[in-house]
C-alpha cells in the first residue's frame, strides 16, 4: 500500500491579495521509487515573500508557478526510501519539495538535495538562516551594501527571515544596524534581543513626513546602506536620509506585488546624493552560496546569530499562513511543520 | 590703465526657469598680478546643465552659487602675464574661470589650471570632448554602464555634449548605441554624422506607451545600459524595455531641476529587472581623469570621436545663452566666445 501524500496546489491566480481560495488541498498516492530516486519525507516547508510574485502569470525573474501544480518552496526532511548510492535512509536532506509531505527527486541532478548536518545547527535553520534567507541577507549586505565599521544600516523588515540576519551581520562588521518593523514587541525583539542599535515601528509613522521624522532621529549619522525588503514608503524616507554614495540593496518590494502601483517619489535623490541602487535575486548568484552558508552556519552553531520561527502546523495549515506572511502576522521565519 | 573685465554674477535665485532677470553683467578692472598669480585671457566659456543645480540655495551634492559673485564655468583661453615660473603668457590653459573675460589663478593650487597641446586638439575641445562632458560621458559608460560588445546601450540627450560621447563611445567598444534627441535634424545628426545605430525623436512621443513603444521598436533586444542625462519619462520608459541586469548612470535629471516631483513610475522595476541604477558626478572621481582624457584626446585627435559646438558670442550673451540650452536650443556643446 503506498503512502498518501497530501499537496497544496495552485488553483487559480489571485486578482490582488490571495485568498485560500487560491489553493487547492489534494491527496496523491507517492509514486513507487524509479532507479536513481530519493524519497524524502518533509519535516518544514518554508513559507517566502518571493512566492507571492510566482503566483502571478506576468513578466517576472522567474517563470510563473503553473496552475493546478505543487506550490514551489523550500523544504528540509529525512530520506526515507533510496534507490540512489548518494543518500541513504535517515539522511537530514534541505530541497525544494513544494508544498506537500513527500517528494521523490532524483539525485544525479545536481543541486536538488543537498545533505546538512544537524549535529550543530537545528534542521530548520536550514530553511531560514543557514538557508535562502540568510544568504539573502548575506549577499545583499556584503556584495551591495558593503558597509564600513561606522556606518549606518537600515533594513526593513527587521524581524523577519532576511532583516533579522542582515542586521546581525552588520553589527558584526561594525557598521550600526538599524531596523523598521511593525509593532513594538517586534521592535523590542529586534533591539533587545537580535542586538540592532535602533528599531522603528512604521505603522506610527504611516506617512512619508512622519517616517523621514522617525529615520531622522533613528539615524542622526544619516543612512549610508539600505536593505530593502519592502519597498514604498520605507524606500522613500530612507532616500530623504541618504548619505551620499548610499547603497541599497532592492531585495524585496511586497508591497508592489498584488500590482497596485508604488512610485518611487523623489528619484532624483539617486543623483544628487550618488547613491547605488541595485536588485539582486539570490539563487541567480550560487557562486557565493559556499562562503555564505560558511560563515552563516558558524555563527548559527555559536550562538552568534539569532533568529525567530512561526511554525505553522500541517500541510492544511500552509495556505493561511502564507496569506499571514504576506500580512506581517509572522514573527521572524514562517514555516509549516509536516 | 587696468583692463576692463566683463562678468556675469547671479543676482537672484529662480523660483522655477530661471530668466535673464536672474543674471546681472557687472564690468570690474583686472587687478594688478600678485606673486604665483597668472592672468588668463578667456577664448571660450563653458555652458553645462550642472549649473541650474548651483542656482538654487538647497541640498545638493556642490554648494550653492553664492549670489551676487561671479557664476561658476569651466573656460579655456590664454595665458597674457604671469608672475608664476610655472605659467608663461601665451601658454594655453583650461580652468574653472567663471563667467567673465578674464581671470586671475593662483598657480600654486594644484590644478586650478592646465597646460594644454592645442597642436592636434582645438582649444575648444577641452571644455567638450576632451573635457569635463568627455569624461562625464567616459565614466559612466565605463565605471557603471560597462558595456559588453553586442550590448544595447541607451543615451538619453545624444546630440548633447556629453551623451555623443557616450554612444560614440560604446560604438567603439562593439555595443549598439541607441539615442534619444529633441527633433528630427539633432536625430539625423545623431545618426548619420555621429553613428548611432538609431535615435528616437522624444518629441515625437510625449507619453509613457507612445516612447515605450518606440523604445521597442528601436530597441529588439532589449536595453542593457543606459545613460541618463534627462529623467523623468525617459527613465520610466527605459525600465519598460530593460534587460536583467541593466545597468543605468544617473548623470543628469534636467526635467527636476525647477523643482517640480518627478516621481518614478515602476521602481519595482529595478527588482524584477535586478538593474543598477547609480549617480555619479564626475569631479568626484579625479583619479579617473587621465584614463578618461588619454582615450578622449587621442580619439579627438585622430577624428574618431566627433562632436559639435553652439558658439554665442560675447559674455554679454551668455545668460540667453544658458537658458536655451536648459530648453534644449543648443545643438551640440554650448559654449560662449569671449
Amino acid at each position: 500500500m503506498s503512502l498518501n501524500n497530501r499537496q497544496v496546489l495552485l488553483a487559480s491566480r489571485p486578482q490582488t491579495e490571495p485568498s485560500t481560495e487560491n489553493f487547492r488541498l489534494v491527496d496523491t498516492p507517492v509514486p513507487a521509487l524509479q532507479d536513481g530516486e530519493v524519497l524524502v519525507r518533509h519535516k518544514f516547508l518554508s513559507l517566502d515573500p518571493y512566492m507571492r510574485g510566482r503566483m502571478n502569470d506576468s513578466k517576472s525573474y522567474a517563470a510563473p508557478q503553473p496552475l493546478d501544480a505543487v506550490m514551489i518552496g523550500g523544504t528540509v526532511g529525512e530520506v526515507v526510501d533510496s534507490r540512489s548510492p548518494r543518500f541513504k535512509a535517515g539522511d537530514a536532506v534541505v530541497g525544494m519539495g513544494g508544498w506537500q509531505q513527500y517528494s521523490v527527486v532524483d539525485a544525479n541532478v545536481p543541486g536538488l538535495l543537498r545533505k546538512v548536518d544537524t549535529t550543530h545547527i537545528p534542521l530548520s535553520a536550514y530553511l531560514g538562516a543557514v538557508g535562502m534567507p540568510g544568504v539573502t541577507a548575506w549577499y545583499g549586505l556584503t556584495q551591495i551594501i558593503e558597509p564600513k565599521a561606522g556606518e549606518t544600516v537600515l533594513v526593513s523588515a527587521a524581524s523577519g527571515a532576511v532583516g533579522s540576519a542582515v542586521g546581525q551581520l552588520a553589527k558584526l562588521r561594525g557598521a550600526r544596524a538599524v531596523g523598521l518593523a511593525g509593532g513594538a514587541e517586534k521592535c523590542r525583539y529586534v533591539t533587545e534581543t537580535l542586538g540592532f542599535d535602533a528599531c522603528i515601528d512604521y505603522r506610527q509613522h504611516p506617512d512619508l513626513k512622519s517616517l523621514s521624522a522617525a529615520l531622522k532621529q533613528a539615524c542622526p549619522d544619516g543612512v549610508d546602506g539600505h536593505f530593502e525588503n519592502v519597498g514604498g514608503l520605507v524606500l522613500d524616507a530612507m532616500m530623504l536620509r541618504a548619505n551620499a554614495f548610499a547603497r541599497v540593496a532592492l531585495c524585496g518590494m511586497i508591497a508592489g506585488y498584488n500590482g497596485e502601483p508604488i512610485p518611487l517619489q523623489h528619484p532624483q535623490l539617486m543623483l544628487t546624493n550618488r547613491m547605488k541602487v541595485q536588485g539582486f535575486i539570490v539563487s541567480e548568484h550560487m557562486d557565493k552560496w559556499p562562503e555564505a552558508l560558511a560563515e552563516l552556519g558558524g555563527l548559527v552553531a555559536t550562538g552568534r546569530l539569532k533568529y525567530h520561527e512561526t511554525v505553522a502546523q500541517g500541510i492544511d495549515a500552509a495556505p493561511e499562513a502564507f496569506i499571514g506572511l504576506l500580512k506581517g502576522r509572522n514573527f521572524g521565519k514562517q514555516l509549516v511543520a509536516l
